[in-house]
């Protein structure tokens, strides 16, 4: 039986605070002993990745007290509480089980009277036969035409997730031949969005794929509503083009508005739902169902090495301790994802969703107060953009941001040039271990202004090229190193109550029902 | 003659921070009390905007105290030196002109021996003539087709900001006739960014931007050599597709590989660049010099309400002076730009450089130190998006971290639909009036776990619709307000020192120079 305990009931926190020095980065990466840092201090990801730690600020004794700290906050055994399907999820009372989509760890997991994964295999299948017979034309427009496009319209989860990964693997595909359908994505309730993508694309030819687990999302309902009128507008039958991606429960499951409809259900959020239909409809039409599995099976892999007990083999637990010892020992606010690849551009949008909506929280699991900070800001833009944007406080700001990098040795397209003795590809990887190493190691300077001080701690994800499985990887890596972390911080890190008091409010607006500020407010914005 | 004076050496700061008592929010916001604040705590802004604060944790007596802080800062005496060409880029020993770019406020401004103005002036008037020239189809490719796409080659300053009002004015444009070339944008020396973009266009009828100040942007400069290396192989020649921004001295100017340059100078860094050409030639070919034109007009009116010696009757200096009171006394980190327009989805990447790259800064101006936080963390993403992504640490995490909306009553297209009673762009507005609420006053709650703390402030910027002579206010707005808090912070916002060493380090990797830690993660990354 696992017990629940604030941080700060654990000894090995207080040791963590007590008894280590924390690692003097700028002295630690010079010279050999910095080459000896790299070498030492990575792990094995799944997928050909590897997590390397050499420039955090972390040295054995450090590394020694996480592990104690991993073991006594026993990560491991609630990560197995997790995937057996225990209610993890307290606060609505579910269980969590985003891994059973691509994978089964532990014993069947049996709820609503069936076997979970047995219930997502289907679902993914369903949605593979359904994709196939939209590229091989057995569905098509009410013209017999084949469909060239799909639209997802979702909103948080149902957007973040499948776009950042559907731009990840958009070159990928159409250099490897796996490229069917060009995806779009509706989200914002701004009118203005679904009118420009409507506008930009082939209506006749575009199928929708409306997300909603509930199915009474407001914006999505709204943008389908757009999407609809549209469609009768140019003559064509809304049915023929939607499909659905909702709740076995959902008035829109049964529904023959949609000519298909796949299911999730609640015991996966809508921030771990890229490995679900959610992401696996939209993914499955634009690059083939063998993708999506492929995307799938990079996941599991890193599932796997999470449930491995020693931090120091589990990349997905040491970034998660090493995360909260510099949140709550070295007291830093923030974290930049920082990849050196155009493909991951809405990466760090996704992360920020996946890591701030599950740990932005300041109760415990048990609705108990806690009494130390909990998850960071995320933030993030493609190096070398990033470079040449906000680096500058980064580098010499007066706030330490640790930083999580990740690169990739070759490109997606394969396309370069060479230029002064180098290729692009070269280029962008030299910016990137440049960037680690004067980020940790500063530079001394008599001119005050041009001086780094330097120690500020970063990590690499390294692999060789951004692939399905390794896409499917880098995800399951973090949505773990999340969970990890809301372990540790005693949240729960799968509800999401603080998006209901704004949704509440806005209703009365809406209605009219304002006084006050409120209605002043109201006012201004001619409501 | 004005003083530069570090902040903690000014009385008026001291006062802040010791005879002010922090703002209840959660009780100012309540009931009649809470409307009167909105309908006194707001200034007007150009283009009919308006800043609102009263969701701020002010009040009279803190404003009071602002405005003795601007006084013995002498805010607008410094802004005064700044647009009538006194060297307040210290660093680099340059003036600061990019107002002049839109306007004159003051007297003549003379430097390597022209008026600046009138400098200006000519270039956009040339950008201008070209643009006309490539709309009427007096300037084509080779076979005589008019050019149809405009792709900006630049990274940085020469991407972000160009790129984001170009984004913000699309649709705009669209809307009202004035949509002339699709733009696109390479940015990244990652080689997959400028293959993909290639790989989208019509190649023989884009026309490309080269901007580089320097000329010597190894990224924009490897970047242009793909371009040139696609355009060959299609058969094209380059410099019939190729125009130039840079400096006049630069090795691009006077080049027979461009169709033409258009000049910009040391005076105006990459951040502030976007009302020079570096914006003016690509958005005066997306959509016309009419439409850039009033886009400067704009930020210009703007920059005259930043003369306003009054903070409360100054919408710039006021966000500044408030940002400061909440970073530097209240101790908050960070700011979320959270504009409830789409077009908008680019507008905090923009202000992320723009704030991070000028204010995040560790010594003074003259290079002393200094013993406060400067600059803070800046990110965001569109509303309704960001409610259903990190919204959940806004209102529940453990961190407070203030707010800054922009909302408009209208959207850009106009096409909507009616749905349960109300439009999407009613829910847009009525959505941004909900946040600010919720975030002000909270919610109590018998379950913790749904509970609100509030006390969380914000500011909206309120306007009718996005025009172009909004977004250059908008944008005028957040230079003057990042100007005006460097000076309060007594640092250099110019200059980007910051930068410098992983350029210099990333040349030594390129060049195998290296040993320790740098060979070794140079070895990982293949290189």
């Amino acid at each position: 039986m696992v017990s629940w305990k604030n941080l700060d009931e654990l000894k090995s926190y207080e040791a963590l605070q007590k008894d280590v020095t924390p690692v003097d980065l700028r002295l630690a990466m010079q010279g050999e002993a910095g080459a000896e840092r790299v070498g030492k201090y990575f792990v094995p990801m799944a997928a050909g990745l590897s997590y390397h730690y050499a420039a955090k600020a972390v040295d054995d004794k450090v590394l020694e007290c996480l592990k104690a700290l991993a073991e006594e906050a026993q990560l491991s055994e609630k990560y197995q509480a997790l995937y057996e399907g225990e209610v993890i999820n307290t606060g609505e009372k579910r269980l969590v089980l985003h891994q059973l989509t691509r994978g089964q760890l532990g014993k069947d997991v049996l709820a609503d009277g069936v076997n979970k994964r047995a219930f997502y295999v289907r679902e993914q299948q369903k949605a593979a036969d359904f994709a196939a017979k939209v590229h091989k034309g057995e569905i098509t427009n009410a013209q017999g035409e084949k469909f060239t496009t799909v639209v997802q319209i979702g909103i948080g989860g149902s957007d973040l997730g499948p776009r950042a990964m559907y731009l990840a693997l958009e070159n990928w595909a159409k250099k490897n031949g796996c490229f069917r359908m060009a995806a779009r994505f509706i989200s914002n309730v701004d009118p203005d969005d679904a009118a420009a993508v409507l506008a930009d694309i082939d209506l006749p030819r575009s199928l929708f794929i409306l997300v909603s687990k509930s199915g009474t999302t407001l914006e999505t309902l709204t943008n389908e509503s757009f999407v609809k009128n549209a469609l009768r507008a140019a003559g064509l039958d809304p049915a023929r083009h939607m499909i659905a991606v909702t709740s076995e429960t959902s008035p829109l499951a049964r529904s023959s508005d949609y000519l298909a409809a796949f299911f999730m259900d609640d015991y996966i959020g809508g921030r771990y739902s890229s490995t679900s239909c959610v992401g696996g409809a939209v993914l499955s039409l634009a690059f083939g169902p063998d993708v999506f599995a492929r995307f799938l099976n990079g996941a599991a892999e890193e599932d796997r090495l999470a449930a491995e007990k020693d931090p120091l083999l589990n990349p997905d637990m040491l970034d998660a301790l090493i995360g909260v010892y510099e949140r709550n020992v070295l007291g830093y606010s923030a974290t930049a994802v920082l990849p050196y690849s155009q493909a991951l551009s809405r990466f760090p949008a996704h992360l920020q969703q996946l890591d701030m909506e599950s740990n932005g929280k300041s109760v415990n699991r048990f609705g108990g107060p806690v009494n130390y900070v909990t998850g960071p800001i995320i933030f993030g833009e493609p190096g070398t953009n990033g470079q040449h944007s906000f680096y500058q406080l980064l580098h010499q700001g007066t706030d330490v941001i640790p930083l999580q990098f990740v690169g990739f040795k070759n490109s997606q397209l394969g396309v370069d040039v060479d230029i002064q003795g180098s290729t692009s590809q070269q280029k962008l990887c030299a910016n990137v271990v440049a960037q680690i190493m004067a980020f940790a190691c500063g530079k001394d300077d008599d001119n005050p202004n041009k001086a780094f001080a330097g120690a500020r701690p970063s990590s690499i994800i390294a692999g060789d090229t951004l692939t399905p499985e390794a896409l499917g990887a880098l995800l399951a890596h973090f949505e773990n190193k999340v969970m990890f972390q809301g372990f540790l911080w005693n949240i729960n890190s799968f509800d999401q109550e603080g998006v209901q008091l704004g949704k509440v409010l806005a209703k009365k607006v809406l209605a009219h029902q304002t006084d006050g500020a409120l209605k002043a407010f109201s006012d201004l914005m001619g409501i």
